[in-house]
């Protein structure tokens, strides 16, 4: 298992969780179980058979609105393996020279892509200029002006663009959107996110700039960006930033290890973030309000997420993230379902631009405006 | 009762304390029941008979190698006040006009200055030509400058200069530097400090720039400074800093309402902090390190102070603050004993300077180097 698989597998055990909680087992998707489906089936073909589309996969088994149906992917051991294991005919496999016959496939609805970073832009807009809708993993492409060009060919196509953020339906974090929309926590004036891990294997794509579009940041910062903008609830208008490199060998240049981030928001709310490559086990997400405040620990883990409010626990249960995304994905994209936190090209297209504006601020030492 | 000395007392039960767990009384302090002391004794006068001052009094009858034994003060009345309450001979009793006396009594070894802070470096300078030590509350001075003169004029009349940095002989918080030095920790990585609490009164002298010298930064904002410094346990090479003001009617031009500033350590550790007046309690310290981490949550109200690390509970005994701090003062300036975290005039010039480069980083905009 690579390092950033057993990271993620474990900050339920954060470095900030005492005692360390163990992984539970994911509890059952309660409507799957209580209710009879019989609304439209979103299916979907995974594109790129690494680690997560492994659990995006085992994920879909539990969707009652969406199933795996389809591959694309360079590896034939790997396609004929998922094959077997979920049944999936031949006539959906592709590979990466192929898969723009998907075109004339009636059986797929969407491709998930789950893919190098540097790869999303030309791979989601060939999906797009075959007719099927995207879902994207983030972070979207490596840059502002591709994500706009993905947004761009998706509207053309007429297909529905949308963003891998779970945590855009995790019930924890929905309950703390859904207070700060109530105004439980009063005026938002901060919020502070702590994104990290220590990255292991200096040899795999995610430390190499060609692939990645950078580091920590694009992995795992990312994290407290998006994080920011659904927790307070608004666009910031600038950021400043302040990188440090304390392995040149592991973090080649363009490839970010450790980078500290602020965030100004139009109402005078402050973010403060961390991301990392080089630290243990850092998931945690803190918003302050007039009224009160709000804190996850895990924020960003495959969960279980943990959480509380100044009016105590967040008890909301535990549903596995990639299950829950896809189901709603599934609404959004063929019962044109709005959630409450979007997931959307456009709000890719926002966080793309705040890593690009950071990446900047490192570069010139400046504060950044922003205009999403 | 202040808003200011309301939120400290409370400071146990912050907005990240759930339950909040309600303000405990101080445990006896050990080592006077248990022992007999039969070490010099330090004299001490306070300046200044505001609510700190009545604190530090308050906290002098359990030390057992210090005591109150005169006042200096503008007010008569509390002067009279003061003397009956803690004995206080009229010969102790000392004004603004008259405390260069202060020279010919034989009476008192130390002054604590606990005034606004811009008139700390003139009365502590009086104090030192009086010949009699000086204890000053922090910040010790408005800026770097004055507190230079401080340290100076202290080291030409042959006195101790300490600064009232009650966290340097907190239980826990000497834990934590005992287990970092004993590389518990391992390479420290990241500290967090977020220091605030909404300032009520819009009168009081900590919002008018001639006495304050500033604002969150002055008051709280420097214990995230200077707990950036004792849970690293190195002095930071650069900051950068970021300034929000909402309210410019409550405070002023050079009165900050809400900062966030960075500091770069030579090691690459960064520190990333919060200094607001525009908050409800924010308290909390948090330091990673490559093998494990710390946390203070209440790190730096009167207590008790709460923390954990990646071992588990910090369990030291609380004891006052100001009565452990008045009784290690004492063998410093006694017996010259050397603390673990130091508490003289220099470590308060370093903290001055970083202060000065958050002013400075705020105004330009830009990565300002330290020199500490």
């Amino acid at each position: 298992m690579s390092s950033r698989r057993a990271f993620l597998q474990k900050m339920a055990a954060s470095a900030l969780v005492v005692p360390a909680v163990s992984m539970m087992k994911a509890a059952a998707y309660p409507q799957a179980v209580n209710s009879v489906y019989d609304g439209p089936m979103l299916r979907v073909a995974i594109m790129g058979l690494g680690s997560y589309g492994s659990r995006v996969a085992e994920a879909l088994l539990s969707c009652r609105a969406a199933k795996l149906v389809g591959v694309i992917s360079g590896t034939p051991s790997k396609v004929k393996e998922w094959q077997a294991k979920y049944n999936i005919p031949e006539k959906n496999c592709y590979n990466y020279e192929n898969f723009d016959r998907i075109k004339d496939n009636q059986d797929i609805d969407a491709v998930y892509v789950i893919t190098p970073n540097a790869l999303h832009k030309d791979q989601s807009i060939r999906v797009a200029k075959a007719g099927k809708h995207v879902i994207c993993e983030k972070p979207m492409a490596v840059n502002a002006v591709e994500a706009q060009q993905m947004v761009d060919a998706c509207k053309k196509a007429n297909v529905k663009l949308l963003i891998g953020y779970r945590m855009h339906f995790e019930p924890k974090t929905l309950e703390i959107v859904r207070m700060r929309n109530a105004g439980d926590f009063g005026k938002i004036l901060f919020f502070q996110g702590l994104s990290g891990f220590k990255i292991g294997d200096p040899g795999e794509w995610r430390l190499n700039k060609q692939l990645a579009g950078g580091g920590a940041m694009m992995d795992i910062g990312i994290y407290s960006i998006n994080g920011a903008r659904y927790m307070v609830g608004e666009d910031p208008v600038w950021v400043t930033a302040q990188e440090v490199k304390t392995d040149p060998i592991k973090f080649k240049e363009g490839v970010d290890e450790t980078i500290t981030f602020q965030l100004g928001f139009a109402n005078g709310a402050l973010a403060s973030c961390l991301s990392t490559y080089a630290m243990n086990n850092l998931d945690r997400f803190f918003l302050n309000g007039e009224k009160g405040f709000a804190e996850l620990l895990p924020a960003t883990g495959y969960g279980p997420i943990k959480g509380h409010t100044h009016l105590g626990e967040l008890t909301q249960p535990h549903v596995t993230h990639q299950t829950l995304q896809m189901d709603e994905m599934s609404a959004i994209i063929l019962k044109g379902k709005k959630p409450l936190v979007p997931v959307d090209g456009e709000e890719g297209v926002k966080d793309m631009k705040i890593v690009d504006a950071i990446f900047e601020a490192v570069k010139t030492g400046k504060k950044v405006d922003l205009k999403l």
